[in-house]
């Protein structure tokens, strides 16, 4: 169960960075959802690398197979086996990187817990294994336009390093304008320059990423350790590199008093409960309250940059080590379709978890 | 398994605020450790009402009774089953509560989810099923201490509201010198005034919470979905009116650059790891270092405050409602010990998660 | 997870036969389904000991009370705690019983295991346990009854020990007619006799149930491990002392040919299919028919019998034990409720796991 | 976690019968086991249709690929992907097995619950889902080779249709000489004949299994729900066609007495227990004894005949059915492989999970 999230909607991902393929078991699909490979490509292709000149220059084609699953276009209900073969195993030399810990890397911590590592690009725990999560994602996302027509997931960056968005001037309509996927275009412009600066002196820098559910019905999610907010922190958290995760205020709900904090609760003219703000985040108690779902997670800096730093062999003997080569001076661009993907299935799931327990009649309806 | 974490220690929950009662049924336990209840009792203690001024006057004696799973005061290997009597049920009148959804708390969702609550205190969203967890808590935090011995929790507060402390006052042993687990003594005289202030103006406010594990081993975790860092962080956000978890840096991980970020690896004279630093929270890759592991968590404050606040009723009609009676201004003091069971259980199902796949032996011992 | 058993419905029982209490936790139970402790005692009063002369006459009053999860005679969609408290705990004297291991039970293994064992009525493995599962049972009964009326499953013994009985003979309303839970009025007066000498040698004998679902819906299941004749074998081989399980025609299956074996389909005048006949026991592929569903167990004879046996000691010096006092001369006949209560869990659950991945819409409706 | 088994060492199998491919993801596999994919099509060959004139003349390479979890011959303790691709796509016609369900087959089952179904080769509820499973026991195997030396597991036919072994001629040297994989050298020749004349007539007859675990340590297995032969039990009747399974005595058991089904305890030379019998099949209160593990299990006869079969069409309208082409007319032959497979895979699960539990050490020693 290592490498599976999802309660009904479970999603196994497999692969290793420059193994042969890699992918995502998929189980607990409903029947008869239209999807095709080519439904999928759509949300990886905005992950590949190279997209930009702010991506890792790396060249894969993340081609996505279904191999199980499907039959005439549309899910039979078995599981969906989806392969990403592996296409940039450059016969490279990895004997450095075999015999060296990367500072910031999980080259160590295999070593230390397995005493066996794959070092070729990461292993398993290179970031190419979000891409088996895109796909996963994809499937998802198909389920819930049948399931929870009108549901919207969208995600942005709301920080590069030091600078962050002014939440004033966010617009939706931006995000794919600009290759930060960040809804504030005077953002957009700064952090051009920003991140340019970091790229050519080989640097790095994190970001923030918020992913919203807008249109989700009310009561998804269940206690206690099934709530909806402890289900997307710690899907989020299993993304590589990311250390933080917020819901609606998040850790700045701290800072607040009771009477700030607090959404107060009106009656809306169809008949739904609105709310005077959302401070929660859209979610109270573990369960969704039809508000729109506001989850962010921060994204550390890649830690292969060009400045060289200690580390030690496997051996134990000091030594330096220096990252060469292609990388993303912000890994935070690529997580976001990443975080997305993520925020699909944990919202697919509890939609099928919640049909499991309560049924899909009407429940609690309030007026 | 809405109500259960863990994989090999597996921890359930059960039981309403105001219901005969509560507790954790407890599985996987290892056979052959030391248990009392007052073992656990002790953690309860912490936990309790009524401590200080500065926590809700409601007096529940939360004594726990270990019913199954123990022979002779040692554990057996078969489920451990603790319950907390609910004393304090007093035959209070529920009906406004039950009529009117007070803002900020599960009322609303409860019932938008199943269409039937339990108004009695909170029913089950009570931050009373934390007794539970601090009890099996308890029973983890003897089990490490047979499999890990050395091995250190320690949970402090580190934000009250506006006021953070100087993280160059920490120091320990001043933990549990004041009412607020703050290992910062400026912190807690500041704070003492602040908290009464709003305590008597009936408000309340947040907190962020930090919990330590020291001496853990490095190995601690897996890939993908069991990373320690994504336990940790759901574990954490399990808890009541947590709304943010943070691993090392934490959401300040995004304003870093690269070469601010990575810890630097030297070898220690033990023949252990040393790092320059501690960014990564003691993980990487979802994986122990054997570093300090270090997880924050926010605590909103609590919505029970004495302003009067708009809402609805169950038939949807516009309402006003007001707390009345005893509560937490800022209970964020009481998640200090609930926060470090969370630890407790989380590191011993990834010890023995550990033990099934890779056994007890050592594993790439460096040097 | 090693005490629990479910997907949805998910059952974990706890407790050992002597100590303070015993009990299961029920999670995933519909809300809003009528409960009350009465209901669920019905069940256990069948399962009671000292009904009849043919049973233990062990005094135990089985009292189940209900914990949790139950507001205002509905369920609220929480954990259903169910305790039943150990009345006979008598100050009884297990000293030879601690120190000898006695042939047939589980008392050696344990031991293996874990290198400690509760001595005291066989611990958790005694049949005691059994309680906790009919307790559970009733739950699931509660909410079959609103999510799938007309559903009826009824147990039954088909063997004692030599004596089948004649299936010409089946009628269903003889089962409460005799102590034996048999439709077969013949075969329970030839039981009466047979058993009653079994008894007064201090000798035990084992038998054959067989449990019916009736009215199930079509399409519970599903491939490849949550099979429903997969999870009725896993449920009804956890029962004490069961040894095997046989889904409709069972181990005689591989004695027939195909033409004999394979059920014909027609149509029948309700829109729904119909088969010539029902071999495979209303289950194809792991999913169900529509038609009966039939499993049979068999119960092993209990080992607690008048005879000396050899055994060895704790410290492995050999010895010998005779089992004094009450025991039961043909356990089958008290897992016959048992049985039934394990069905009604497993029907439940794939109920919710159905409607969790396809929906309660109509499936697959022919004609 | 439909298509899941397993607590640490945990597969999952996806594909159909006639799609791209199919395979099993394996996660929890212990690190530094070396493997091969030549190591698992050993296992695979036995399995693998047209061996003899008595099994299916399908021509399938059921060449197995390694695609993740494998580093230079070695397993890294990450997901191992097996993938075997369908070489036997032919583009043959469908369309009437797509309009008509197969008597005894899951045709009319999966349409029943999904409304969909992949017709071609049966899908997923066709037997070349089991190839994954004997891949994955292939690692289960190889893994126990590492854990547990000395272990060996058994499968063989004890019966076939009417034709049961004589249990006085088992010699295991005889299971590699005969195509029936039986120890009776005397069974095989009565089979030969028997089994012609079904063959030639186009009908098909059932099997019993018998599979047996030897040296495995005592301690596997952990009450209530994860008990040794509870999930042998599930294991083997997840496999398709399986109608019965039995431990030790089995379904007998319900026919012996106390005295005749006790296996009383002696203490062996080396220091371990041993017993005057093994009426338990080697478990005791759901753990192992030490002694054999012996599990059995009974094979439907395959639905595929000659004969016409009534059945109906997708719209309810009466038809006939004949199974054209190449079919086993006794598939419990290759089932053989397949329950040794299981075992393999449920004993190393148990081992996982125990010393999970309990740890490596010793416990429980006598003497």
């Amino acid at each position: 169960m290592m490498n599976s999230f999802g309660h009904i909607f479970r999603v196994t991902t497999w692969g290793e960075s420059h193994g042969p393929a890699l992918g995502a078991t998929v189980d607990g699909v409903p029947p008869g959802v239209p999807l095709e490979a080519s439904m999928l490509q759509h949300w990886l292709d905005r992950r590949k690398p190279g997209q930009s000149k702010y991506t890792t220059q790396r060249r894969e084609a993340d081609e996505v197979r279904i191999l199980s699953g499907v039959y005439e276009g549309q899910t039979t209900g078995t599981p969906v086996q989806l392969m990403i073969e592996n296409t940039d195993q450059r016969s490279k030399d990895y004997s450095e990187i075999a015999e060296k810990f990367r500072p910031g890397h999980a080259d160590i911590t295999y070593w230390q817990k397995y005493g066996i590592r794959d070092p070729r690009g990461g292993g398993r725990s290179s970031a190419r294994e979000t891409a088996a999560r895109v796909a996963a994602g994809g499937i998802a996302r198909e389920a819930l336009a049948a399931l929870a027509p009108g549901l919207e997931i969208r995600g942005y960056m709301t920080r590069m390093g030091v600078h962050e968005i002014d939440r004033a001037n966010i617009d939706w309509d931006q995000i794919e304008k600009n290759p930060f996927w960040t809804p504030d275009a005077t953002a957009a412009a700064t952090w051009a320059d920003y991140l340019d600066g970091l790229r050519k002196s080989g640097s790095s820098v994190g970001a923030v990423i918020e992913v919203v559910v807008r249109g989700a019905p009310a009561g998804l999610g269940a206690p206690i350790y099934a709530k909806l907010d402890t289900e997307l922190a710690a899907a989020m958290m299993s993304i590589n590199a990311v250390k933080g995760v917020e819901i609606g205020e998040g850790m700045g709900a701290a800072e607040l008093t009771g009477e700030e904090n607090a959404d107060e609760i009106y009656m809306g003219e169809d008949g739904k409960p609105v709310f005077s703000s959302n401070h929660a985040g859209g979610i109270l108690g573990g369960i969704s309250t039809g508000q729109d779902i506001v989850v962010r997670f921060s994204v550390k800096p890649t830690s292969s940059i060009l400045t060289t730093r200690k580390t030690i062999t496997k051996s134990g003997e000091p030594a330096e080590i220096v990252t060469k080569g292609r990388h993303d001076p912000c890994v935070g661009i690529r997580a976001v379709p990443v975080g997305e993907a993520m925020a699909a299935c944990v919202i697919l799931d509890h939609l099928l978890l919640h049909r499991a327990q309560v049924g899909e009649g009407p429940r609690g309806i309030i007026g």
